[in-house]
């Protein structure tokens, strides 16, 4: 998962794109990255860290320029993972800058064909390279010096059909404008939004709203799947369905990784959890009418909405009974001693007196790995719980993802290949109850009528893009795997491009 | 508000030390230190920042030794207000380090004393510095090579004699022992707890429970007013009530300050809080029973517990209708541009949908300078609401704190020499309730019957400790703004004391 | 001026170019860069600051791979001066990464051809960016998925064809291998050598021959102007002459640039130094036989052979007058202070006793500004000297450089629009005297009878390459002030590529 | 060996300091420090590096105030060797800082003493931190308030009681004043001087007369050995012989540690390294008429001087066939690779024509492990010479330095229990001659015949302060093993004192 934003305006775009950057930072800490266009230069400034640690004052008197791009990095997992932080530039056609959320799930093949057919070097393992370096080569062979909205259009119309997977773009090219465009099953969110300066109308692309409500813009509407919309260099803006789109949003997003002040695909993330929370406690007095639960508790914070929502329905008290640390420390490597686990004890503190003697009910988002509910149930116990009871407001996780969202492997996801039961036994829950995924769609689908279905392949393992059969996923599985030892020892990719 | 801990162990500390100031870090963000304790030498490492950016592995490596001391810091407004880094130290006698969480009401005099009969220079404006030095004299004044228990206790009281104000200290004599100590009227919290190794007994002080739980400490109990507890080489414990003292906590601990999952002086603070919702619940439903509240909602993340209780107890539906930024940005100063006032809409963001048409009562922990309220009822009603409520789980502050609290000059808080309708109308709420000064000591005295009263200089003027008259509080004022501008013109003060 | 190497080995070549770029320091203290190719990728690292500063263990580690290229920079003044680091990279054709000393003086002209017919992007003010695309496209446009050799040596061709001015340049071609070549008119140095290892032969590429001495490379040879050689990755050479070259190097290597123990176009350049110390010599007898010099002394360090030669053929002692300061330190810039100009006096140091009641002659490598040979002067007198006589071992320098290397703009070149008797004058000397250009041409070319002639455009105003009038020449000291103006407000122009 | 500076002036001193501390860089490039005292506080910045790395504009800033001292440390071997940079602070009595040059050769006494008699803790394993708490504790005997300069001249007498070896120390005492003294045999070189200003004299101290020239302070004297000067807060100069003095001042600051621009103890350096040449010659002459030698060359950069000389009196031609690289690389550690020695070659390359087929005279200035000699030799025999001849300077040195000089210990000495034609076979040489003892001292002494002796403890084993006996020269040895073994982990000790 990755933040994007892009932004035309009348002024200065570095302060406007820090802070939409900050904003969505929740979709990614590991990297961050800026770049503007000034004067037919590019200034670039990216590194690991938070937004407010990459940029300092000294980058952003260099980062000037009335339009430019952003980006934060959540580590992706895929064949083609990395750790290299975005924006990418390509100097051949134009100049051209990019960033994007999501993964390609024919990385490899695109980048033999992009270094055969058009002598590209991919540099990185990113394939956000690899997307640049489609859409330049596109782009160069419409071969106009200056380029127009339909030169654009085709060359996007071209990476559609080169580029499987899920992605959301956002674009400059240097000299004639800025371009956001979205994978034609539109997997992965964008939006686009304006706000009117003395100068004339202002843009931005943003992957939540919400980056658009801190900046005052007005959200006009998600970016179509397989659309492009293109803002030139006079901020005009065209618009064009490059190819016919079909929209399944990853529900992911809905569960998890949105900001619950967002609105993604028509429809608010805050209202989408508490009808989670109502179809789960439907399912309960369903399912479980004579229940004995005393008190509903969310484990912080995202289950916060589903949680109380459940409680209302359920006619039960609502407590917070955990205690989230906001400031998480490390555990410091000294020579010749064992390296300790930071526990979820660091995380959480449990709140003795709401436990004391209770049936509780807690409440969490998903289940994945499933080690902190295992270590979260044993706190309530420990805390005086009689009972403890888990649900999750999503149904079990029991395949990867590779849509960009950084999973473990199937053998890591706790449910892969086991039944409920086992996966509240292993957990050492009373009871664990897992919303049903129809449930989930309904609840969701209600608040959109146009979607009619959306990407739940971590829940039903069916993958709407791409050719994701047991070949790919074994590669997948094999190349986190990579990943992670190569992080262990320490050794950061090396980006790409420039620094300021 | 600061925070302090201080470990004497079986094994090296500074993990230990690491780990429990990032659980205290909510007690100050502005600097962090430790000192620890080899073989008759002393490591620090203090400096600005948080307390994960200030401890790299390569201070940690150095940082050996089975005891030491920890601060996080929160700048102290007040005479002796600085920006210094604790721990502090100095040689004479023995090597002594200390750390404190307070402030001395009369630094000034103890300073000339200090210099004049003593010979101590006194380089900094802390009076953590002064703390020390006192300690380091009157120990010094006992003249032991090799220091008793009770000499330890004499100095101490030496201490209480010579020192007026809130403080809670820890300190470490190289050879010999540490040292907490609190003073005579229990303004600033410190316990002490303990854990059994293998090796033997290890003891811990800090300034709230939170960080005992965190690692696996008991909490034994509360440090006394007037009292000092010494653990010496061999870790055995001497405790003595060296003056006598009268517990009169800082109400403020319980308001704000304090971990919710802590115990303050013998009270959960958690349930400190549901108690301020019940109390303050009781007096809507007391004085204004026709109310017209629709939801009750809190303003993130401290009013939380009381706003829910609140709920409760009034029969209405809870909601969280702000959503805060855990990622909060900064405004970059470009060469020719105006500064722009980060607003609270860059912290809080409303959902839409829980204001619409409704009368809301929005519950905040106490309101200080008042300009933040404004403007969360501005956006309340932006966001929609018919009616905006507003009520502060504590009464009007209308007067400095003297006792280690950063808090802004009688002229800063809006409630100063106002009446609660005036304040209310400045915030432009519909109506405005404070809790009674009387209603809150009661619900937290009714978790501990023992406390008779608290500082509540806050909200009475009534200061329990030091000569605190107008004279001082001037001085105060001025000398707050003297800091402000330091802080305006990033002249950070120097230390006094190492670095590794 | 700048120092460039390439090596093409058997083994990790990072350390092998750090050692090299350490050894060709003196070319440039301002940023240093190096990039390495292993298994298809790039390694990039650059920045401003000394070799030593630049290239941290965490750097290294990463910087794999068994060829590479390295670049220390002297900022170059010129149309197209600039702050950027090298080496450059491109990604399209094949991934190619370039670093260059030296200057183009057409570099606005083809700046507009590669954007209008090439669609190439140049980001920065830097001409390597610029030979870095002109050579990609020409090698674009040979079209090969595997070049050969021929297709090399076709886009040099091309790239001579296009780029004017004087430029040695060393490649890296992303699977294929690495190539230097120097303009037709070989007015910046370039030399290669090679190594043998038990896997083969090594190559290495470098701007002066020391740096194949402190590698143990044994120096083949100059490279030709107008030619090429091609390293390819199966490290087997290839050499061609891709346009008629006529040697013209330029002078101002043997005077000032070179370390003395280089050899540079077949001349040592220690020996070119005996050499003109003994034609100023010679003309010192012949022009002034009854002169009453007492003693010879050098400015350290360029001019000491030249000084040492002079004593011997004049018959007069040589001293060590002046001690020079290793270590020079920086004026702070303080608040509401005047700023203090560093003078000679903190870079040398004169010992008194060699200078009373003598008459001495001061040899210095040359004169530019000459506003340091005044102070000297001054200072000579001040320790007592009876009379002070001045010679420069280079004629009178009147006019810009325009291929490479930093020197002021014709106004401010004490010698342009002057008599040497009006520059004696005024830095204050008893007398001065000049080398004659036809003496310093017959001292370094009786070295190397080979070489017909030399780029002497400071002394004589006659610039073999490129269209160099008025124009250009206005243009090139209006950018230099320019470029003085932003380093004044401490703006450090931005790379176009990456960072480890 | 270090370099020291103290200035009393009538403005501020920082920028003073710093450009003494770079003058003095030759002194010691190991650590910097710098203490300045404003309006009574101290204002203190010390660092690891060179002294243009360790102070910035930040710290500048706040380096305020009209007296101040500075240091640069070269790591001093020896019982009390340590890592820790200077100046040093202790607050009481009045608040002292402290810096020195030197090696206390009682250093574990007087610890034990401070700590058992004085309860003084010292927390490093720098002897600067006991003598400042010796000297801190004599004035705390003599307990006045305001400190007359006789209780300062008292305080030190009481310094030269405890402490034995050799040091040149300043310090300075808030509100008091500044202090410059030195041991009683005046090992360590200490100067004053003094510079008139509109509001007055200024003073200053310093080890190397330079640094009074390039201050524009004029030298008055040498401090005296067991003298002390004062300069109180009104700037006037207080001095007393405390206890009786005999000047030995230690023969290595003429052979190699001083600037030759400097005058030490009355005799100019340069004209003593001349005179070093000349005996050296006289020496070949007498006791090798018929020598073949070609040439005479120094091994840069110290033994030029000498080597001109020998030269002139031998009447033979002088050349500089050694070229020194400024800039030396260092070798990185790569995971899984071996670490390569960085050979002689990195530092110094051969001119091939000024050795091909001659008999060489070279020149140094000493010769201590002698592996560098026998680099060297080897270096003029690949580069063609005939025969290579090796003269020093200075006798063999075949004892270790206990006065402050990082020497190896006695079996790292190549000439330690070996006879001089030993060492010339060792380093591989045909003829290796030494200076003679007598000879050396007669020709620095003839410059100023008020010095009967020197300390010569490297060359005679005399060792003329302190008892150094097999003992102490042991504990020194194994000490120094110790320390190599810290360094090599690149463990730090840490400071004892702040930071800005």
């Amino acid at each position: 998962m990755c933040g994007i934003v892009g932004i035309s305006a009348t002024v200065n775009v570095n302060q406007l794109l820090f802070d939409a950057l900050t904003v969505l930072q929740h979709r990614g800490q590991d990297a961050a990255g800026m770049v503007t266009l000034d004067d037919g230069r590019f200034f670039l400034r990216k590194d690991n860290g938070l937004v407010k640690d990459v940029f300092r004052t000294r980058h952003m008197k260099r980062l000037s320029g009335t339009s430019g791009l952003g980006h934060v990095r959540y580590p992706t997992a895929g064949t083609s993972s990395s750790a290299e932080a975005q924006p990418f530039y390509v100097n051949s056609p134009y100049g051209i800058a990019l960033a994007h959320n999501g993964n390609l799930t024919n990385a490899d093949d695109i980048k033999q064909s992009l270094y055969e057919s058009d002598l590209r070097h991919i540099n990185t393992h990113s394939d956000s390279e690899i997307l640049l370096n489609v859409f330049a080569h596109e782009l160069a062979k419409e071969g106009r010096h200056k380029p127009l909205a339909e030169d654009i259009f085709n060359a996007i119309t071209g990476v559609y059909q080169r580029c499987e997977g899920g992605y959301a773009v956002v674009a400059m090219i240097n000299g004639h404008g800025m371009v956001g465009f979205r994978d034609p099953h539109g997997i992965r969110p964008l939006v686009y939004g304006k706000r009117e300066s003395e100068q004339g109308t202002e843009y931005m692309f943003a992957s939540e709203s919400v980056a658009l409500d801190a900046l005052d813009f007005e959200l006009v509407r998600d970016v179509a799947p397989g659309e492009a919309i293109y803002i030139d260099e006079q901020r005009q803006l065209h618009s064009h369905q490059c190819v016919p789109g079909k929209l399944t949003p990853c529900m992911f997003e809905y569960v998890y990784l949105a900001r619950p002040d967002s609105s993604v695909d028509g429809i608010f993330v805050y209202q989408s959890r508490l009808r989670m929370g109502q179809t789960l406690a439907n399912k309960i007095l369903r399912e479980w009418p004579d229940h004995d639960i005393d008190v509903v508790m969310p484990i912080p914070d995202t289950s916060r909405n589903s949680a109380l929502e459940m409680a209302t329905r359920l006619g039960l008290p609502y407590r917070e009974g955990f205690v989230k640390n906001r400031y998480i420390g490390r555990t410091f490597i000294m020579p010749g001693q064992a390296i300790r686990e930071k526990s979820v004890r660091q995380k959480l503190n449990a709140i003795g007196q709401e436990f004391a003697g209770k049936n509780v009910l807690l409440v969490d988002d998903s289940i994945v790995r499933g080690t902190t509910c295992e270590q979260i149930v044993e706190m309530a116990r420990d805390a005086g719980a009689k009972k403890v009871y888990f649900c999750s407001a999503a149904p079990a996780i029991r395949y990867p993802n590779v849509y960009g969202i950084d999973m473990p492997t199937s053998e890591e996801l706790i449910a892969h290949g086991r039944t409920d039961e086992e996966v509240g036994e292993l957990i050492g829950a009373d009871k664990l109850i897992f919303q049903d995924l129809e449930d989930l769609k309904k609840a969701v689908s209600s608040l959109n009528p146009a979607i009619e279905d959306f990407d739940c392949s971590v829940f039903d393992g069916h993958y709407v893009a791409g050719k994701i059969d047991e070949n790919y996923l074994a590669m997948l599985a094999s190349s986190r795997n990579d990943c992670s030892r190569q992080s262990d020892s320490d050794i950061i990719d090396l980006h790409n491009e420039g620094e300021l």
